[in-house]
């Protein structure tokens, strides 16, 4: 997507959003400001740096718009002084974090097929791009990633997203009504396993004899 | 290597056999199913991926063919199904883990040198290419990599053969025959190490006073 | 930088010295041989090799030179044979590590200003240059990067050379002079703070009911 206005508007509202979870989650391990910032950035830009280093087209769109550094670094600001205050919004913060999945998840997905690559890998870069950030902020806190283990519907509600680009994809319809409805149903998807607590299964008799 | 049928029928079993290794990992780990198709994907792929994202030659081959999403998804899908059964399977495992390291350090070389790499850095991606799944299968998992702390010899048989590769090609030798015989040396290598406990050695003195 | 006989020496110092410590941590930790070196190597050219990821201009610097893997090996095997002698010379390691730094973050900043990055991303990517190597050290070695948590000024010394470099270039000044002169201050803020033991804030009120 060359980002129009809007498409750049709600990404770099992804980002704040994404850069503010992950700077609480240093603030809660007792990083100093150095760790504070470095994870806001790392949890918001990370996945689409990921993505980026993976598809080997030029050096990735996060460092090429001063705002990809600048908003993060506001946001963990932010996180840093208004910490107590912030932790008391957990739910504002994970409904905004549901749309920044969305957002990232299809963009990453756009941007994967453009780059040539086929349907399957697009989702792959997509999920990455949408989670990536959060497995590196959990990897640099020394916790086994959040996504890999919690049970929650959260890489699947993004992959969801992914399929619905490919598809349309593959149907030639391309564009800001599909990327929006996609980032839309990753969104309420979200929404609704949070409020019916969907759970993704675990492997059966682990922890039994 | 352009992979013919032969080689590409291998490394897409050495890629089965390390995603279901790291998906084994996962459910002792107790990670959900998101987990568990991850850290299969990663484990067997993640080496590759690596090396490609440091060589900038392209996207990297696993994320163009569809086979290299598809099989990790299946090997990591069949042990999280068949877990208590396989669990059993360790030693057939460890069998095919020493093929499929053969095959990833050998293949990894060649790569290397063909995007223009002295010996040195491609032996260094060779071993990369080898290990890397596992490391950052372990990085997730929450633990030091097994390869760079357990004592076996198991990086040194990949480098074996890496340098077998490197040598080779420096007197003009290429092809399936060189493959073929530096990946042998890696497994045969690993399955004498295997039986006769080689180790490599520690730094003296750790743990004491 | 083109690097001349000066630049290169000085970086392969910086290297040596990274090698070292991160061999050293490597050795307290218990692990291998193969983890020895592995750690030797990816302290001291991990940094760049991230940064050479993500720029996308071609296979690393790193890999494209024999030294910069001969002389990360070569500290490490020091580290390996020699830890009970060299863990006495702490205070000679940090000081060698302050130059160092301040020759990589340098070096990192003017790498990614002639990639045609702004100048914030190429502070990022200095600072990355700076301080990833210990990052993959600290990860490897499953503990919190030192860099995000101990409260020194480590990064933001590595940032003010980066940010000299940048000023310097907005004003169409570049080369060894202003080089020499970012790194310099690297070195003497990094005493400076060493020596006052000045610190960086952690968030207000963490640790507290």
């Amino acid at each position: 997507v060359p980002p129009g206005a809007l498409t750049l508007t709600l990404d770099l509202a992804g980002v704040f959003v994404f850069a503010l979870a992950g700077a609480l989650a240093a603030v809660r391990k007792g990083l100093d400001v150095v760790g504070v910032i470095t994870l806001g950035i790392v949890s918001s830009i990370g996945g689409g740096l990921l993505r980026d280093a993976l598809l080997d087209a030029g050096p990735p769109a996060a460092l090429l718009d001063w705002r990809y550094l600048a908003v993060p670094s506001a946001a963990a600001a932010t996180a840093f002084v208004f910490h107590p205050a912030l932790s008391r919004l957990q739910r504002t913060v994970r409904i905004l974090d549901a749309a920044g999945l969305g957002l990232f998840a299809v963009s990453g997905t756009t941007v994967a097929l453009e780059a040539g690559l086929g349907g399957g890998s697009a989702c792959l870069l997509g999920v990455l791009t949408g989670v990536g950030g959060g497995v590196i902020r959990d990897v640099l806190l020394r916790e086994i990633p959040l996504v890999l283990r919690d049970g929650q519907f959260y890489a699947l509600a993004a992959l969801a997203g992914c399929l619905v680009v490919v598809v349309a994809d593959l149907l030639d319809a391309r564009g800001p009504v599909v990327a929006f409805s996609a980032a839309g149903l990753v969104f309420l998807l979200r929404l609704v396993a949070l409020r019916w607590r969907w759970t993704v299964p675990a492997p059966r008799g682990i922890g039994e004899p």
